[in-house]
């Protein structure tokens, strides 16, 4: 505790880090004394509150860059309007210190949070659904909807469009990684609630697998693939899938099969060591949501009154050996290489407490997604190529005030020694306190991060996001280069081929038909490309295979020979393209000496109308195209450079 | 009333002003449809709600000019938090629209607001004297205490360092002139509501002129001398000095005799056409604060549930015929010159009526203030050196909610026909809404604007106003050079001579001493200098007249010869320098030419010992300067050009 009246900042903890962004510059820290800016000991004195060293304008022309970002980090403080940050400041670093992370970023403005009524009208009041839509997509969702556009078409999201466009993608959430905000960049569904099968069927029916619709958030997120995924919520993976290929199995099995790697606590995190298209990393640390890092008095009808209380440490939360900042640094190393990354990483519970009128605890979380923030800042530092943006999806309810209000409030003892009155006015005890509508702060560092500065709108931050990485987001254009190929142009009756396609970056999966009606069901698209293992029919004669795209709808065909006592032969691209066939960089390993992930050869429940036909998903698959040479892999950071 | 869903922006009155920023650059406006940044007729489509035009690094560089600002315009909306701008923006332009002031500054931050206790601790929850210290001086305040730290000693607040660095002042505000906001700008006191002589005797015993202190509010502000003063107020300049120079007189009285010119209404302001500090324009509108421009639905629990109501014009508002940027607009016309000028404008009641919890009300003085950044905006653009800050004291309690929360709350009925609920849950129906303790907006336009991007405090804006304006903050250093020289070097006993300082520009009056003990009284400095007429003693000798600047207590003295049947004849400045005695620029007018104040040549009540001195006040002995040809007045234009 420090004597009041005395400069409380920096503390030894963070002292650190600060010290490194100066070192670098571009970053905003507190300000030492100065001739010009007479600053004290003593918060009392002339200039002993200010924060501004000197003039910023060279900081922020340095901060103000043209280039493209190679990397985007987006981390949202769930409910973390401009009350709850100055509410943490209070607290844990005193009204003139400084969140390390948070406060350094140079470059900030504030944006408009607003959802739309089904009806297309606008709501002053939105939830974390529609305005994780808002930036994820660039459209106005309706609220408790998901990356779906007011008439429920679905939106690409930043994550799937980074991921089209040849970059690595990761999303981290301290919440149920199904919970909207991270959901908001993999699923399309009109009821965030919708996270497993068993809901989906009752509550999204016409959503569901087996009525032809995307499926359950979680089904979205495996079909999404993202290379990175960190949170909670592995409660859900234990439903089992009610339609579709994966029908039957639950979705863990079906995640295992589909190549995740799958990771339960910190110890199984601390073994991975890379992350790709080929063994995505899927961690699940607990079956709801994060324990919270801190806990307190409980907000009450003349709280305020009380006797201050300090926040103390939850146990429960530490037992996971887990916080935003080490799951951001895991995340961050895992994604960080030659083809550049999108990632999303929430502080969930800030709202969630907010909800709970938990004074210790949404400051908690606060300083939990502070940290995150500071190891974002020192990538984007040393890396020089990554663009930072922190902001919140809503405003929330508590509010700093001078006396007990007639509602909910706390009183806390910060770490300056002083009583903060917390006050949650929008619900009555016991129930959930109410998001508000304020406009909310967004800063940023790094290429295009001028784009936050002034009033912007969430979805603004789609186009900020996307541009700072020159996404292409048309995801049809980048499956237009698709491609599809046999390996051989003449099989023999009842024998084995492979049929592959390339280049449908636009495309999650693809959806394969053999002959007139042999549905081959769908395989994950990996890096642009899938195959499937195609038995030959018995009677010869010329023998077709279509190819959509799930997502894109790019239509594509394979035709092969089928006739009796031929070998089989190397056959060309029905659509060849010099990208198609380029071959490996000095340096490029191709994906089929990476290692293939555990299971991916078990044959499936199949969808298909039965026949002579069965097929292995890509990654098997990958290994006869090696062997045939008739397609490598293409970077993904060489595709970024041309779009 | 638009249908809901599509854009609603820009309104035809508003169209005006913003396309005249978009002309001239460097502001931000709504963004219109772009091959790049899709955007629809519609919000709900992709992109249809953005603002971002496109990237924003280049107006962005734009803004921020390392020259220094010859003007600098602060505008404080009281109590206008983040959340007051939402709600003001969605009430009267609709979530997506935009308020065509506040909204187009382009560079944008926070700052905290937090003030001190009078143990020097720090208070999370201010009011609007210690943050309009804050920001007027750089030295964390009281509350309750206006310009005084927390030992109660006065600091300079930046209209009297811009006074003294040679620049026009200006105040406005839609409170009373005595009001926190305004007031700290030119009162040393140590509670705000000490306006008038009456409640100084009372609760403000030792700062009473009676008891050797430097007064009411309102005798203050006489004494700071500011060149434009409108507000509200006049009731307390009926009020009678208790002691002092003027005692037995009203404030108006006083006011009229000190040279001012004194303005009641809007005819009466119109008729203005020049001001400056030999004839100040003190407009006084009403007796109080001014009537808010809106009303509407009183905020009552369970008000959300009513049926929605749209605001109405205030019919009392209406007749003043003044707005806060119809007086902003003539403060700069009277302020605008080659001397530069610093400007202070508050929109005061969106505090009052958050306090009150009206919605109508709040919104509409946001509004009006909205109106006087646009005023200012567009003189700056045209002017290209003038600084524009925006922002508040200290946030506020209205909060946008979705659903009837348990305290007050009023349903709007929004521009474009949506329901607004507006909570005020920080105390009970009948009893004053509190302040809150967030983080606000700072924005701000021109020279010096890019230090308020990032995380800044409220003290930081008196080192960036101040900055920008290259001021010098040294009062004594700015009276360093003050000279002081008589009309006479011999002269006659019983005869009437002048003695005159010039360049005191550090103190804005100056108290006189003849022969041992024979009290002059005090004179106003008018741009730096001052006059006391003097007779001489009946017994010949050795004479001298000592001078101390009453702010700096720079210590000046002139020695005449009483000598028996001698001439008057000129005599040197005791302290002479070129500057002192330069002669007028071509085309600069002596101020005795242009026109004195009514009433200044009367002889006030003195407070003097007796003797055989009197003085008259500045204004007349000016008169007989300017026949000596010893003192020509030098422009304060040229001044600052050499600090």
């Amino acid at each position: 505790m420090k004597t009041p009246g005395t400069r409380a900042r920096p503390r030894a903890a963070a002292a650190l880090v600060v010290a490194t962004f100066v070192a670098a510059g571009g970053l905003l820290t507190a300000a030492p004394a100065s001739a010009e800016e007479p600053s004290g000991e003593s918060y009392t004195e002339n200039g002993g509150a200010a924060r501004n060293d000197d003039d910023r304008a060279q900081a922020l022309r340095d901060s103000i860059l043209d280039s493209d970002a190679k990397n985007v980090i987006v981390i949202i403080g769930d409910g973390m309007g401009d009350s709850e940050i100055t509410v943490a400041r209070n607290y844990a670093e005193g009204a003139g210190g400084e969140l390390a992370g948070i406060d350094a970023l140079p470059l900030t403005g504030s944006y408009t949070t607003w959802s739309v009524t089904e009806d297309g009208a606008v709501d002053y009041a939105s939830e974390s659904a529609s305005t994780a839509s808002a930036w994820s997509t660039g459209t106005k969702a309706v609220d408790g909807s998901l990356s779906v556009d007011v008439n429920g078409t679905p939106q690409a999201t930043l994550l799937e469009l980074a991921k089209a466009n040849g970059l690595k993608t990761g999303n981290v959430s301290t919440a149920e990684i199904q919970d909207a905000t991270p959901a908001a960049e993999y699923a399309h569904i009109s009821k965030r609630g919708c996270y497993g099968p068993e809901e989906t069927s009752i509550d999204c029916a016409d959503e569901a697998l087996e009525n032809g619709g995307l499926g359950s958030v979680s089904e979205q997120l495996l079909d999404a693939r993202p290379d990175v995924t960190l949170g909670g919520g592995s409660a859900t993976f234990d439903q089992v899938a009610a339609a579709g290929q994966w029908e039957g199995l639950s979705l863990f099995d079906q995640a295992e099969a589909r190549g995740y790697q799958l990771v339960r606590d910190a110890a199984e995190l601390d073994a991975v060591v890379a992350a790709d298209q080929t063994s995505p990393v899927l961690g699940l640390f607990t079956e709801g949501n994060f324990p919270v890092r801190w806990q307190g008095p409980e907000a009450a009808v003349g709280g305020g009154d009380l006797e201050p209380q300090s926040c103390t440490e939850n146990p429960e939360r530490l037992e996971s050996g887990l916080s935003l900042g080490s799951l951001t640094s895991k995340a961050i190393d895992l994604l960080d290489g030659e083809d550049g990354f999108f990632l999303q990483v929430e502080g969930a519970s800030i709202d969630k407490r907010d909800h709970a009128a938990d004074a210790c605890g949404q400051i908690g979380e606060t300083v939990d997604l502070d940290e995150a923030v500071q190891v974002a800042l020192s990538y984007a530092q040393e890396q020089g190529d990554t663009l930072v943006v922190v902001t919140a999806d809503h405003a929330h309810t508590s509010q700093i005030v001078g006396s007990t209000p007639p509602g909910l409030s706390a009183n806390l003892l910060t770490e300056e020694g002083q009583n903060l009155i917390v006050s949650y006015g929008t619900a009555v005890e016991g129930e959930s306190q109410q998001h508000t509508g304020s406009q909310v702060r967004i800063a940023a560092y790094g290429p295009g991060a001028a784009n936050v500065v002034g009033l912007t709108d969430q979805t603004d931050l789609f186009f900020t996001a996307s541009g700072a990485l020159s996404l292409n987001r048309d995801a049809a254009a980048l499956s237009a280069s698709g491609t599809a190929s046999a390996d051989v142009a003449r099989i023999a009756p009842g024998e084995e081929f492979t049929v592959s396609v390339a280049d449908l970056y636009g495309d999650r999966q693809v959806a394969a038909v053999a002959g007139a009606e042999t549905d081959l069901g769908e395989a994950d698209i990996i890096d642009g490309a899938a195959s499937f293992t195609v038995t030959a029919p018995d009677e010869p004669g010329s023998f077709t295979v279509a190819l959509t795209g799930t997502q894109t709808g790019t239509a594509l065909a394979v035709e092969v020979d089928v006739a009796d006592g031929a070998a089989p032969a190397p056959a060309p691209s029905e659509t060849p393209t010099p990208e198609a066939t380029e071959a490996p960089s000095p340096g490029e390993t191709p994906e089929s000496e990476a290692g293939l992930p555990p299971g991916d050869s078990r044959t499936p429940p199949l969808n298909s109308t039965g026949g002579t036909v069965s097929f292995v998903l890509a990654g098997a698959a990958l290994t006869a195209l090696a062997a045939g040479g008739l397609l490598t892999l293409r970077r993904r950071g060489g595709l970024a450079g041309k779009l």
